[in-house]
């Protein structure tokens, strides 16, 4: 049955508000008696002003009534800056470790009084993307993935952006970064997989696109651990679907193959049901390794390996971007934040 | 091992550029020798003003010489609106099913031209939350789950915002609604499971916060659909981990229970694995139904019965915050935006 969307009949519970002109802090000083400087002072709560408590309360009581909100942007083009910061939207829907993460530092950042908007950038790529978000004059610009060139980055640095902190896979000229060395979780996989004395390593790639950002360089970990050694590396592409699981699995005794890392624990369930379901045996026949340490991986059986990944707390993102607002003059920095250990389990 | 962010030194690629004052359209216009109106013709395409071919060209040469960007804001104050439409983020990861639904509204409303951000609220609730998302001045605000009340919705609507619309189990006054019936969800579970002949019917409620939105109304229906039949429900408090489903699953046998719907096919997964490791077998003496039909579902073994819930294409939500932008002077609307339906596998 296709879905439809059912308009329910209304009944007006309130009378609809004539269209007014949107208040403004002139109409606030206005009704107040005072200046629109004085106005601003009150609202902004600046201290380096002294103003007397009634002259406040009649500026408060003034606000309300006209149900007066300060003008975000109006204030940044005074103030010459904004507490903006943006973030571009994943273009994928993150999976749940990244989720949780990038959740934590829009908190943190909150928190330090920032305004954090994720904006959703819909078809725009590297540096055409920056010049996008730099219309919204944001203070502070953290790009996860693959993002703007060095040419983007001066784009937001020209519209008024203190910091702009890429967090990825390599370094962007003029940005802080914080590398995210994906091919450290395949080589752990990879070094993991030859000390159980496997040979013949499959690496699932996935056929999604927007992952070839985690899952070039993991393949290429695996390739860099096993390099010089007696092992043979096989790329698998696999979609997030039975039926392309399904089909790689009825390849599988053709393949060669006695151990996979699956790219994360998401496509190893998949995989690895459809290995059973083939008869093959986990982990005797196959050894099976994913990635991310999500608590799904511990419901199988036999219980799924993984490689858990620490990424950094959000409060140390969330405070080296406000050092970096505060003090914009200093040499891009670049840390590394990303940590990569086996859990191994029972599927290797 | 505790992680430590470790900071590379670096060597700079390129001279970090001098400080200089952010562009303006005046310094355009200085550039290319024309008047700020002309560039912001130029620059916003408007095709009601002729403006030959050489004027045009020597604008954006003076706009890209200067590295010149559009200010969202100052364009907005002079428009007196603006195209962002402001989605609060919400306070817990999203779910797949869910992450899935907003991630296609926000691509199209992007393919609309509007400009979405989504807004980390951190701490704000109600009245005082859509007070500090006025501050941005959006043109729309699309809040899902519970929200602010009729004075945060007129709080917004004097800030400029034409259409303001929910996403949740109830209408706000002065708001559209796009009302999620959950109770449906529940309904659906326990019609289902009483139809299987089972009587004695336990509900998961997760104990993590933030999620009562959804849970209470999924409760509620389980009670509406076996209201005066000889069936009972229990209310099952469960968190999202292995300890918690461990300790609820060795009290199984106490609750006589012999049937369960789990709020989602996660915690669905979780207590279906701790009950098989208790002995219970599944479905014979309890029968277990998820909700959101995740494909992880399938992989389990008995396959995971589940409540398919389907949500309105993001498209016709854009259009009608599209529509609703445009000619904002009426009624409310309310539709009605779930679909709940069985599916049906093994578990129950």
């Amino acid at each position: 049955m296709p879905y439809v969307m059912v308009q329910i009949p209304h009944t007006p519970s309130a009378a609809s508000p004539t269209p007014r002109p949107v208040p403004t802090s002139a109409d606030v000083a206005r009704l107040a008696g005072v200046s629109r400087a004085t106005v601003s002072y009150v609202l902004n709560n600046t201290s380096a002003v002294r103003i007397s408590e009634p002259t406040r309360r009649r500026v408060h009581e003034a606000a309300k009534e006209l149900g007066y909100v300060p003008h975000a942007a109006a204030r940044s083009l005074r103030a010459g800056h904004s507490r903006m910061v943006l973030m571009p939207a994943p273009a994928i829907p993150a999976g749940p470790l990244y989720g949780q993460f990038i959740n934590d530092l829009q908190w943190a950042l909150s928190r330090l009084d920032y305004t954090v908007v994720q904006y959703v950038t819909a078809g725009l790529r590297g540096d055409e993307a920056a010049r996008a978000w730099a219309e919204l004059r944001p203070v502070a610009v953290l790009v996860p993935g693959a993002g703007p060139g060095a040419e983007g980055v001066a784009v937001l640095k020209r519209a008024g952006a203190r910091a702009v902190v890429t967090l990825g896979p390599e370094r962007v000229d003029g940005a802080h970064a914080l590398l995210m060395d994906h091919e450290a979780v395949g080589r752990c996989a990879g070094a993991h997989l030859y000390a159980r004395g496997r040979r013949r390593v499959g690496v699932v790639v996935p056929a999604e696109t927007g992952l070839e950002t985690y899952s070039r360089p993991r393949l290429e970990g695996v390739r860099r651990a096993l390099y010089g050694t007696d092992a043979s590396v096989t790329e698998l592409p696999l979609g997030y679907t039975e039926q392309s699981a399904g089909e790689l699995a009825s390849r599988w005794r053709q393949l060669g193959i006695d151990s996979v890392f699956a790219y994360n624990d998401e496509y190893a369930m998949l995989l690895m049901r459809a290995l059973q379901d083939e008869g093959v045996r986990i982990p005797e026949d196959t050894a099976v390794v994913g990635a991310d340490d999500l608590m799904l991986g511990r419901l199988l059986r036999p219980r799924l390996s993984t490689i858990h990944i620490e990424l950094p707390s959000g409060r140390e993102l969330a405070e080296l971007v406000d050092r970096v607002v505060r003090d914009p003059g200093g040499t891009p920095e670049t840390h590394e934040v990303l940590g990569a250990s086996v859990v191994r389990r029972e599927s290797s």
